[in-house]
């Protein structure tokens, strides 16, 4: 027999690339919640969800849909979840659990926490997946599928609603670890926000060049440039609250990559062929090991 | 009728992927040579040329094979082509054609110009193409299908052997386009060779790790890191030269990407909010043009 619903009522706040996904993956499955409902404030998105027919109610009042729900997922930007989880958690139910898919922590966790009613758990999780495009249309339900999702409770949480949520994903396809949020920004920092940084600048510095050389670089974008800007088309929104959040472990982070960028620049300027090649084969040191994780 | 072969007899020094990439293309299509030789001082790759069955000969004689052919293509380090044309130019026929496949030019034109008996001209060309894997089992006859390739004749070449070079490059499915050595260090600093030196950067970076944190990055491998691990993969003693070919304009070309990075970090650092999404949208406008240009 299928597994029975995990929620009665789940609400996605924001139905757009990992919501929509959420929602399509528990229309799809029947295991999440019995009934899905999407609350956005914008019209446009409600009016795609309803079209798209991936939840049973769509609503523009956060605050109504939070108070119905057993489960609410923010899936909205960084930056407007802490302003959100204000305005909804005095309406949640007790019993009820709030969590959220940003991708960096900072200090969301003790803060949210600090602002919980009696008897409602928060439990964020980040699904490690997604891709350049954003808004309704662009969800699947297999996006999760053997991604990594980071469980990231505040301390104080009760084990039983991490496991709740923690099967609530398992249920999306992905693989669950958890982790302090500190530990979190720091993978991240270096395995998503400074990748980005780099693609997002080294498409910028492609665009300011001279017209004639921009218009050939995009002719003859070879393999290199191309992954980048790949990359680099990623949503602005999300990504300048990515980078606002978790300033001090990217800054730290681009600071040491920067150290290394000059010892190599100094390597090339100096000619010290020796040193170039044992910088370039300890970047494939990494490939290696990645391929033998079979993350490759 | 199928064209007939444009070279009788067509030597390629060192069949490594673009090289072994040639000699499938040429036996496949037959519409390249006559005859092929491959040529190497290693004698392993030799046997496995022999093996795989591209050439119609093998030698580890370079000068002798250059002697019989109306076509020699060096397919080798960047670093190599001046030493090894300088050894196989005197011994090469009246009428017959020196090309290389370097992916930096710098003086490479001029100075082997210099070098060229009488009656042999050269037509060097960069094909825009490749994967990370190398040597004679990494090459496949579709390599060069849609991609560019830059032709690069120094002043002073003939233009009926140029037109061979470029007529020979169209039958390996590529298309062509002609242009100074300087102008095309310039494009491929920033669509190909800056890309690398961060890429390996990063991956250096992300080596440099406590154990524990190197990893769980390895472990939580999202899309860009995985991207750059994969430009990073490329092969260590191509990419040592090439950069310290192109040291001049490379360096020019990171210290432009440098300042617009200090600018991103100082847009981070400052809560910048307005200056992060300006240079975020400045490199999604360089993805949208290379939609348009179906390079993406």
């Amino acid at each position: 027999m299928a597994d029975a619903p995990l929620f009665d009522t789940l609400t996605i706040i924001g139905p757009g690339l990992i919501g929509s996904s959420i929602l399509r993956r528990a229309r799809q499955t029947g295991t999440l919640a019995r009934h899905l409902i999407a609350a956005d404030c914008s019209p446009d998105v409600l009016k795609r969800v309803k079209e798209l027919d991936i939840a049973d109610e769509v609503t523009d009042s956060l605050t109504e849909a939070a108070a119905k729900s057993d489960a609410v997922i923010l899936c909205i930007p960084t930056g407007a979840i802490r302003p959100v989880a204000e305005m909804i958690l005095p309406h949640m139910k007790p019993g009820s659990l709030l969590s959220d898919v940003a991708s960096v922590r900072s200090t969301l966790g003790p803060d949210i926490r600090a602002l919980l009613p009696e008897g409602v758990s928060y439990v964020p999780a980040h699904p490690m997946a997604g891709t350049e495009y954003s808004g309704p249309d662009a969800g699947f339900a297999t996006l999760f599928e053997d991604r990594w999702t980071l469980l990231v409770p505040p301390e104080g949480i009760s084990p039983d609603a991490i496991s709740m949520m923690e099967n609530f994903w398992q249920r999306c396809g992905s693989r669950t670890r958890q982790m302090t949020d500190h530990y979190h920004d720091q993978v991240c920092a270096i395995v998503s926000h400074l990748p980005h940084l780099l693609a997002f600048t080294i498409c910028d510095t492609a665009d300011r060049l001279s017209t004639d050389l921009r218009s050939d670089v995009l002719e003859y974008a070879a393999s290199g440039f191309r992954d980048f800007t790949r990359i680099a088309a990623s949503d602005p929104i999300m990504w300048r609250d990515i980078f606002l959040t978790n300033k001090d472990t990217l800054l730290a982070t681009f600071r040491r990559f920067e150290k290394e960028a000059h010892l190599m620049v100094e390597a090339i300027q100096n000619e010290d062929a020796e040193a170039i090649t044992e910088r370039i084969k300890r970047g494939r040191r990494i490939r290696q090991t990645l391929i033998e994780n079979r993350q490759a």
